[in-house]
């Protein structure tokens, strides 16, 4: 793991979503730019002194020289944006697998380079969108491409947070307030960047569809922000079909349920996290339906991305857990010499990732544009 | 009664709307524009057949010359848009109090005309916007008002419907699709001026903001249609903030869930029709709450409206009931030569139908025009 | 009308009632035993002065002597318990339809008496049992009836108030209070009667099934108090189901959240008031489905029932109304001469009020016992 | 591990609960009375093949063999009833500490004895009563603790499952009906055996009160079926409080939605596993309110047991480790010689297993009585 030391979030994260499946054992990390810090935290993690290192490109150099049996097979690279392409395309080109924290990298120009590290590397890559590994999102995206609702019309899609509802990146020990508004960490998008990117993410998943057309309205909206907090923006499909995209961090009061709908000529669904083990489908005949994770009737894919039976509530953390163990299972396929399956495949990679940072330079200019929409370019 | 004859949706909920809390009796209608189906429908309310009249001229005419005591003070115009203007012009130029449905009438210009009209009769003007007839959407303009919230920032409004996914204007029996999307018969929008305008009130009432700047994409999705049946705008306010208005008839599945979240500096608020008895306020401190109506710590304005303790759930039918008889207690006021309360004003006037109106003429130029951003004129 | 003067709350919701739909007008009252007060009642609800009387009997007198064609024709019974029988006994030998708020009298002893008073009359007799006035409750009994869960195996309904929390009946402003936990007024039961009717009326209307056996648990919480204000009792239904049933008035912060759940050998239902629209049906191995009011997909028992397309509340006041409704429409169909319609006829009767007499007998009887099971007899 | 191997659903669940918070690691197991199935586990997960045994008493007796810091320190055992004393008893007189499945043991005189092995011992044990595990049912102890709803009245507590509603017991891929429904193996009771503790561990949990006398009808519902599948009792607890206990297999169409309900003189408060991460509290005078996991108002308890903010929903897994996470931080303090916080040693015990079978036989004994009530005898 790279990054992730004491006091970070997503680290934490990260690492119980790896440890749920019994598929990943953490062998090694470069925890911190700062090599005390990094040392403090290998100990309470209960890593060996000489597999805990003081930077990136020592974990790598070291990693390396290791017998294959006993080296680091995945690096998890957990760290603030701005230090995401670097140690990926290290990683990569040193002959490991990357896991890495959405938004891929400071910048699109970023981006479409790792492209091609990793298409050249033959090394296979995650980028951890979340909300894609919850099991009735996959359901989701399963009953729009047989067809249930006909063909898409209409998606809806929202992120509303109010943890930046004031002023909190003055403070030290909001590490995560400051540097998520902080653009020499975070790239050119706050909001938009940390959780607009989930939602792009989220309906292209579902829907199976492609943004072509944008049109933003950005707000700094907390005075003395650096970054936007707050957007929205009305997009075009490639299908024709239209949406609405927000992305809020001041909704005060809000936690953090990020929700989708989606309308076709046949009916709607709709799922948001607070309730995350069902999904809503409506019909313009008939009662509506809430299907669940763990039901019986459920497809592959879901089934696949659930531990437990219905009524047994899976989470964030389980949803998290998925993306791991999906990428583990393809790991595992490509050294059985065997074809993952397409359930196994179906984790967020670099296309995702691009096609974010795109969104990501795309609904920034546009905000800033006296047009009404702005072409999706990459 | 103005229209509502046999077929029609909103003459009856007019009809029970006024019954319910016993403060009108229906004395006289022109129910139809065709004499036949105007004298049926006459005959099956209970009418005398001599206060059964074949056009609104014809009442208003007739009712003014009947003695005072026994002709009708309050004319209720139920008719399609393009049959607004007129009678209300009519009836309040001959000195009756008018209820009208909404939008108001078939172009803005002729809601400026009819602003005119009203003040110059010094009668009084009642516009039929349902749901800011509900006690808690009353409780949350209140407590918005009282700076609970503080400063707002952000305004979500929507109004989801999904009985127009289809092309229903075709089929005769269908008198609802078929007027609301003959431009004929609605004017220049369809869900928008249907559904568009009541979201656009609601937010308006809640907040006690105005709107300044609209960016809409408008959309017409099923094929054949002559009028939008979908839309989405961004919206500016005179305090600074932002919104997000959605309308669409084509979310197939959706029935008729309008909904408003609002959020400022302190906390947030979320009504929405399907749970019509709660309002949600939530904080970035403390415990989210669900204000209920009928509480003994609701607002003056809610209690009002209200008739039943908590948890007799009251619904869309006595939020119509509550515009009549507000409207009537003001009217009551005037005869007994005392001002009415601010609880019993508080019903939707010309003032609100000229905004609706602006709002159609604007969010339809806004849907045609490559500038973002449209000045909201009047 | 006979009882519902100034202050009382349910002769308020009846009066509603019988106005929602225009089948009834008010014709004349004797509001209260108090002479002077009656008068007041009547004035402000607009009654000439010579239709409002100082007593049932003077009513039911002086009405009898007035011309067929301008008498009343049903006369609405809304007095506490212990003034129910004997008005009820005097309007329908004298020739009137009575509507009559539950429970049906003071004792199961004349609750036989009034049955056969009602079978000699003729005339016919509706008891307000309100939540089975809701559509989607409608619908839970045809779809049980239709065997869509198989043979029913459980029954769960429960009746939650906090109301009586702490001891209002000391104070003289709080009338309902009063009365409602006085024996002398309401009988042998407090909560079981006032509310413990209403749950076992909704769990037999909604299954079709008797209950045979009562094991109960009757409480007395709040000092002071003279009657159960707490209670809860399992079941045994005539098929061979069980069942539990609670109604309690002291759970603190409770409104009125009436709940019925039924599981059969297929699936389940539920249907709470808080969401009256919706009925939820479960199966065991497909998803759930919300079926609500104003689905086309409804029975014709529900689609009788909503006035309004699905998506706009209906609530309590219409679950009231409904019984008025269709006791007006069987009425009607009398003086017609035709049969009244399966849905006209569906209102809650005397066998109604006779089996809640015994439940209230049967109920209380059983939470003296140390046996644990008590017969349901009549 | 002893139990769980292939195709059981607890002992994999164990595992993960195990594994998320990185206390643990898998050491050993004897996965199966079937040597060969014990082998074949160990394998697929990656145990060395030493370590994994062919039975409960050659684990025990080959680890207590091992040097001290290669030996199982915790032993997890996840068999059916029938061997869960046995284990447990060898395990803990050799020097283990002890992580046993619900309900204890086969009879209460087992849990009395081992009751006193645990005393004994010296050695800690842990009883996976999962439900006690969630943040808000902690919290829900607390604010009672602390005395927010003033003195507890009443108490609902309910356990609805449909799973079982038809005979799958003769099934012989459906292992979990098979032993869940065998005398042999349960014990005396069924549903109550299974999840009925669940419900009353929960009730005596969250109050802080005691079952004092039941009052219980048991049923067989499924022909053929052997033991109880269906159940509900009537509650009186050592304060005075009254509650009603439910726990069905045969609700068709429930998933597994735990629900408690506890009113006290000042208000109320209800959580539901289907919602977890809430926590609702309803009060007479004021707004109820939604506590939710991660708020920063929430008690220590509630906080220890949360990993994520507010808003990542945490579930049945995460609950489950919180029981496996404080008991290991109860070992390990006691091997840092310091005592374990309060939060700490939250987790059910040798105590609350023995309350657990004391309530089996008593609501088995109440509901094959004819009196009312059963004395609750230890």
């Amino acid at each position: 793991m790279i990054g992730g030391g004491q006091g970070a979030f997503i680290g934490a994260v990260h690492r119980i979503a790896a440890r749920i499946d019994g598929e990943y054992e953490l062998v090694c990390g470069a925890f911190s730019s700062n090599a005390e810090k990094s040392k403090a935290s290998g100990v309470l993690l209960g890593l060996p002194a000489d597999r805990v290192y003081t930077s990136y490109t020592e974990l790598i150099e070291k990693e390396k020289q290791l017998p294959e049996d006993q080296r680091v097979q995945v690096i998890s690279i957990v760290t603030p944006n701005h230090v995401h392409f670097d140690p990926s395309k290290a990683a990569l080109e040193n002959g490991f697998h990357v896991i890495l924290d959405k938004p891929m990298t400071f910048s699109l120009a970023e981006a479409k380079e790792l492209e091609k590290v990793v298409a050249a590397s033959g090394k296979l890559f995650c980028l951890t969108h979340t909300y894609t590994g919850y099991p009735m999102v996959k359901e989701a995206k399963q009953l729009i491409k047989a067809g249930k609702l006909g063909a898409i019309r209409k998606v809806y899609v929202e992120y509303p947070q109010g943890w930046l509802s004031s002023f909190l990146e003055g403070d030290d020990n909001n590490k995560q307030a400051s540097w998520r508004t902080d653009p020499g960490k975070s790239g050119i998008a706050g909001a938009m960047g940390d959780i607009g990117t989930h939602a792009f993410n989220l309906a292209e998943y579902v829907t199976g569809l492609e943004v072509t057309q944008i049109c933003a309205d950005i707000n700094v909206v907390v005075p003395g922000r650096k970054l936007d907090d707050d957007g929205a923006a009305l997009l075009k499909f490639n299908n024709g079909a239209s949406g609405v995209l927000t992305a809020t961090q001041i909704a005060a009061g809000e936690e953090n349920n990020v929700k989708i709908r989606v309308y076709g000529e046949k009916g709607g669904l709709e799922w948001h996290q607070s309730d995350a083990n069902s999904l809503t489908l409506m019909y313009t005949d008939k009662p509506t339906e809430i299907w669940r994770a763990g039901g019986g009737y459920t497809s592959t894919f879901a089934q696949h991305n659930t531990r437990t039976p219905a009524g047994h509530p899976e989470g964030y953390l389980e949803a998290f857990a998925n993306l791991y163990r999906n990428f583990a299972l393809t790991v595992k396929a490509g050294l059985e010499g065997r074809e993952a399956t397409a359930e196994e495949q179906d984790y967020p990679g670099i296309q995702e990732g691009v096609r974010g940072m795109a969104f990501i330079e795309n609904v920034i200019a546009s905000g800033k544009s006296d047009k009404k929409w702005t072409e999706f370019t990459i």
